[in-house]
């Protein structure tokens, strides 16, 4: 069967998500292989989980909570994706999602470049991206006028920007992250990439 | 890198878990491609749940329930294993986990196959395993005796067996089903079945 669709992917993460991390690392040029793009789209699973009732995967249990640690090392060598356990996790997230947005709204590829360096500054480098300072630093990094960027952290449109981008994701099911999204299919998790792949190449089995 | 060891692997599960099942439809295969057998221990996930404080995966979420639910289905295909969602879910599983365990006593080829037949009857044929008829049932239908069988279940040793099953699951660091460790390594989920593929393959990545 051939490709079945050309709409955009969305791709719903946190930038504190590991395995978020990890699928933001492989799914554009998935996509890309299908003839698809991809919309990211950064949210707060605080937000997220109070508003559904959930909870982060460990759930306070301590073997489930070791396992997932190791699970994060195996999966990235596994996906053969760069990755060091951050010292601070999770980490609040919202002003790097804000300036995700504002970016998006001036320069969509340079936005993307943006997500990219934040989630490895955050999974391979262990910068404190809760900070608006390393957020700046890491935009600046790119080009980005700090003060600009600064001030727009700080703009009501912006703040408003992220909350209307987690009331849409709680309003389409989404609980956690990743959860990626392909023509109303959702796919959660980034151990679903093989099955991903085949409902791009075969449009859904 | 050759394979790696030839110690069993140790594969636990609820019979009543969905991804259990996709689980075991695979890993004897796929272990023998890679000269291992494979341990079976079916374990009540209602104890583990209850001792480690963890719960079950939807957690009363219902955007995750209903994700969840269309995993199976959409995981069984992807797998090509037959599934049916049971009209009856989850289920008690202590009768079929104990038969398992005196069969195995007696004959751990058929004890496998008994847990397939008790697997396929839940996830394909929607019977009812809760039930010591429907397991006597199924035993029946391997040829194994079934007055001894229904004896077995009340004796004290088969039901302290259980018992010490899911205590060694919980020592051992299990939180759900299904559960794979080998040599010392843990991998929970179907979904990590290509890890365990290629751990096997290359003795560790």
């Amino acid at each position: 069967m051939p490709d079945s669709g050309t709409a955009p992917i969305e791709f719903y993460f946190d930038f504190s998500s590991p395995y978020g991390y990890l699928m933001s690392e492989k799914i554009d040029a998935l996509a890309a292989r299908h003839g698809r793009k991809v919309r990211w789209h950064p949210v707060l699973l605080g937000v997220i989980f109070q508003a559904v009732g959930s909870r982060p995967p460990a759930d306070g249990v301590s073997s489930k909570g070791k396992y997932i640690e190791r699970d994060f090392h195996r999966s990235a060598r596994f996906m053969e994706i760069p990755y060091n356990p951050p010292s601070r996790f999770p980490l609040p997230t919202q002003n790097a999602a804000r300036a995700y947005y504002w970016l998006h709204g001036q320069d969509c590829g340079l936005a993307r470049q943006f997500a990219h360096a934040v989630y490895r500054a955050f999974f391979v480098d262990d910068r404190d991206i809760s900070s608006p300072d390393t957020v700046l630093d890491i935009a600046a990094g790119l080009g980005i006028d700090r003060g600009e960027l600064g001030s727009a952290l700080q703009s009501p449109e912006i703040k408003a920007r992220l909350k209307d981008e987690c009331d849409k994701a709680l309003a389409i099911g989404v609980f956690g992250s990743p959860h990626v999204i392909i023509d109303g299919e959702a796919f959660f998790g980034a151990d679903r990439l093989p099955q991903i792949e085949q409902w791009l190449a075969s449009g859904g089995f």
